[in-house]
């Protein structure tokens, strides 16, 4: 075990060393890091083409006086190890003991929390902006990734930084990478700023109005320091543009970026290729084996992806057997939208995939180029619902996002089947968008369930009296447990009904129930606010009906563990049942 | 009045006339033009510099196999007089029968409804990549204007089309103005192209890896034609970037590009500067009066706007009076609420004031950096509410945007003193992003009803019993006027109660009303999904209250008359007061 990182106690112990004692350091972060994240998991590609570049500026500038602001942020490690935090890197008992992204809450060397990518520009240009209103003079920093560029926040921001004037230092961290291969015609010039060591004619920083400097060899501590020093206390934003390796030093993970990227926990690499045979059925398979189908009969499906892959199981396989039926947009989610609504619109059938919570940069575009114009693309929602994970990632406001939407047809399958035969419908139906939410569980059930000429018909799985189950996708096996509960108990049976549709509401269907049922009970995987069991209770407000809603609170889950929420918000069969218990007892 | 436009039924009428005629066609449709939009009002600068391009493109393509995307498509007049809509130009009567956008469901020649900026490339590439698929050929024309280039989702667009490859024609349409004076660094390379004929060394589209011509007088026929006859089937995407003059042959509109960018029916410009003294006390007078003095007083006060200005009441004269505390970040919405963000988290005090509708392109970050963050930042949104208005531009949806988000407080002022109090309180406190919903009408109150010491109370107006209302906004209207008729009708003295507070619930409050209240009636001005009413139901939903909720359909109205909907929606207090007695006696 090295010697120095153990005596890094604060920055300031980092801006004391020589320049052979930063490169001793370099090596031993790296270790630690290959170490740590083959045991907790983690990004571990970004985080080790980025050691020398965060070892070099915790050297030249002096925060937290100065301000540093990470994009996306998964490449912060080694931030975190020179700020206090290298326990959870150094010794196995605190593995896991901080957040994969930066984090105020957990020191002041951290200013935001982040997770989303593009937006460390503008934060930056904001506390740029506030220290100029404040007559202060420190550095402002922003760390921006090569993929994180195709966001359109991160044109805005370097737009605006430009204007706004004043010292900002963007560092562009460049490895040639996004998650996947980057998309996207700036790359081209990138490729030509690196092959020129940063001196072509054209170059897409310079157009913008900003300053530029580039350090071909990213890796080189050297190098990186004689760079920061040269543009510290500069009085005008400028790019310094880095050209990195991501998965540096790793010798597997420099060869195979993609899979590098975010590994997951106690990883070994020999293994991971025969592993991936046994893990479970799960949707992203069940997709891709419908998709290679479909496209393959027919020439005009395309799946869009916005520079997120691996989430919604787009593996890099299975899009090159796409061929021109995939397109990758970079991490554009506002672009893919409407770029599907395009693709609809000239007659094709676009599949746009996508992550619930990267769904939510694309809200306008659902509401204007989806919604409004009744463009007939199908999007499928990945990742929504109940996840233990951390916030920034949080998959809980899909709901809110596209079921509040005029136009838009959102469909929540409880089974593989149901699943199947909407995301079937709505490919070849032109009529409207339709967004599918994927749900969290594969489960079995009829064939028939969804009826393709009724897309607003939900499914009767039981039918009871006195209380009625609305589950929302995969919820519908808490529905049967806690049904089983309430029947042995009680002896009440219950009608389950799986809610098929949450943009409409089968109104025959609820109306009948008010005849012999006297309580509804709704569950959802997500947040109840602007959800689905609201507008259950809003449709029966005037009515005697009693109607308990099940889902979350309008809070942010930070990595807590599915089990201690699930209790909190009464998300198990025992908690329902009693619930239900105590309110018949008191009507 | 010229006879060519006469003429024309359709744009192969266009593609047959000579050089000259479609000089003589340029002088009517600009004689239409003003004659008319000074009479209905609308986008008159943009349409008038863009009389000569709509006219060299219907020249040059053969629409409607060749497609064309308009970007916000408010420079479109011309082409609806080309394809078949000149009768609202040229005949008094039918002044006003088509919409100021792109619409399909006026013409075919209309691909999409477009309102927001920065669309139109995504757009095309969609249409684009849907022709390759399906092999045909025809040519896919994307119109863009220099303000819209400021938005991200252009810029995403413009980054995937130079990869997608393929005929892609991106008419960018400079005029060297936003809806105000453009803001970004971009700019000044925009300016070093117009200076050097497009023939200077940086470019942006360049840099993007896109092709690139450049037509200096954009208003000359005889240019754009020769123009777009070379780039007319090419294989491969190009930028044709024209200069053009915003508001060109009407002398007063050139010179006030801002003033003439939207204009309101029966308009006189020599009236227009003492006419603005007699209009009725606005929010936005309200509000730039207030942060006049605010701002003189404490220098960290800074106000953001994303572009358009105009909307939320920041006059050339009130930017101007700001100096340094003001900031137009350019149509970038994202960029200016992370922006926002990163200037609380720098000590900064943020005011970013931004239009309902165009908040939408902001719901990750309202999300992500403004609470999860907790960035204490503060939002006003105007325009949110009930308006006639073309449906692109509908403020409906910004309580399911900000009062779904957790860590955002939102308040919904009912009068003038309340919004004051409330924005005091924010600018200064530094806890918590704070969402005003600013009302839409200014009506008076006490000086008391929000107590910053606890801003999640509520208003008690009057307290009655038996029925409640709970009214967002200035809506509080609505509920004195049907509980008037309760009273006067039927003897009840209803409770009437302001929401201030629509992120949480006055849960004392609303506990209290289960002792003597059985009818709660919830008023919003806004639509009812994932809104404020439904959250009110489900509060309930396991009591015996009832919950009547009050606001719009999930629909997106299309310059529908307030009276017309309102009556549908039963927002009237005759229909309110009906529904009540209606309930009331079944029950």
């Amino acid at each position: 075990m090295g010697g120095i990182l153990q005596r890094i106690q604060s920055p300031a112990d980092v801006r004391r060393l020589s320049l052979s004692q930063l490169n001793e350091l370099a090596d031993e972060v790296r270790a630690a890091l290959i170490r740590t994240v083959v045991v907790t998991g983690g990004h571990l590609g970004p985080n080790l083409g980025f050691v020398e570049a965060t070892i070099a500026l915790h050297h030249v500038f002096g925060f937290p006086t100065d301000k540093i602001v990470f994009d996306v942020s998964h490449q912060c490690y080694t931030h975190k190890m020179l700020t206090g935090r290298k326990r959870a890197f150094l010794d196995e008992s605190h593995y896991g003991e901080f957040t994969g992204f930066t984090n105020p809450n957990e020191s002041e060397y951290d200013l935001f929390r982040a997770g989303h990518t593009s937006q460390s520009v503008s934060l930056a240009c904001g506390l740029a902006k506030a220290r100029d209103l404040q007559g202060a003079r420190h550095n402002v920093i922003a760390v921006l990734g090569d993929g994180s560029l195709s966001g359109g926040e991160a044109f805005e921001g370097l737009d605006n930084a430009a204007e706004l004037g004043g010292n900002l230092i963007v560092v562009f961290n460049d490895n040639d990478m996004s998650i996947a291969p980057n998309s996207g015609g700036v790359y081209a010039n990138l490729a030509e700023l690196r092959a020129s060591n940063g001196a072509c004619e054209q170059n897409f920083f310079r157009a913008l109005g900003l300053d530029y400097r580039y350090v071909e060899n990213g890796n080189s501590v050297e190098a990186l320091v004689a760079a920061f020093e040269q543009v510290r206390d500069i009085d005008h934003p400028i790019v310094v543009h880095i050209h990195t390796t991501k998965g540096k030093g790793y010798e597997w993970a420099e060869r195979n970026p993609e899979a590098a990227h975010m590994i997951p926990p106690m990883f070994d690499p020999k293994a991971s290729a025969s592993a991936a045979k046994e893990v479970p059925l799960t949707y992203q398979q069940i997709t891709r084996d419908y998709l290679s189908k479909k496209m393959a009969k027919d020439k005009s499906v395309v799946v869009v992806n916005a520079g997120a892959p691996s989430g919604v199981g787009l593996t890099p396989e299975f899009r090159a057997s796409c061929g021109a039926q995939f397109v990758d947009t970079g991490i554009t989610e506002q672009h893919a939208a409407a770029f599907s609504a395009g693709l609809a619109r000239g007659g094709a059938k676009p599949v746009f995939m996508v992550m619930a919570t990267f769904a939510q940069r694309a809200f306008d575009q659902f509401v204007q180029e989806l919604g409004l114009n009744r463009s007939p693309a199908t999007v499928l929602i990945f990742g929504a619902g109940f996840y233990d994970i951390d916030a920034t990632h949080a998959g809980t406001f899909d709901v809110v996002l596209t079921g509040n939407v005029p136009g838009i047809t959102c469909l929540a399958p409880a089974t593989r089947q149901e699943y199947l035969s909407m995301l079937d419908w709505s490919i070849d139906q032109s009529e409207r968008p339709v967004v599918i939410r994927v749900p969290e569980k594969v489960l079995s059930g009829s064939d028939h369930a969804f009826n393709p000429k009724r897309p607003g018909g939900w499914h009767v799985v039981e039918r009871g009296k006195g209380i009625a189950f609305l589950s929302l996708g995969s919820t519908v096996e808490l529905a049967h447990r806690a049904s089983s509960l309430l029947h042995e108990r009680d002896g009440i049976s219950a009608s389950i009904i799986e809610a098929l549709n949450y943009s409409s509401f089968d109104e025959p269907l609820l109306d009948s129930l008010l005849g012999d049922h006297d309580m509804v009970v709704t569950l959802e995987a997500g947040i109840l606010c602007g959800g689905f069991g609201e507008k259950v209770a809003r449709y029966f407000g005037k009515t005697p009906m009693r109607v308990l809603c099940y889902g979350g609170k309008k809070e942010f889950l930070d990595r807590v563990p599915t089990e201690e929420f699930f209790k909190i918000y009464h998300f198990t069969p025992e908690d329902i049942a009693a619930d239900i218990e105590a309110l018949l007892a008191q009507m």
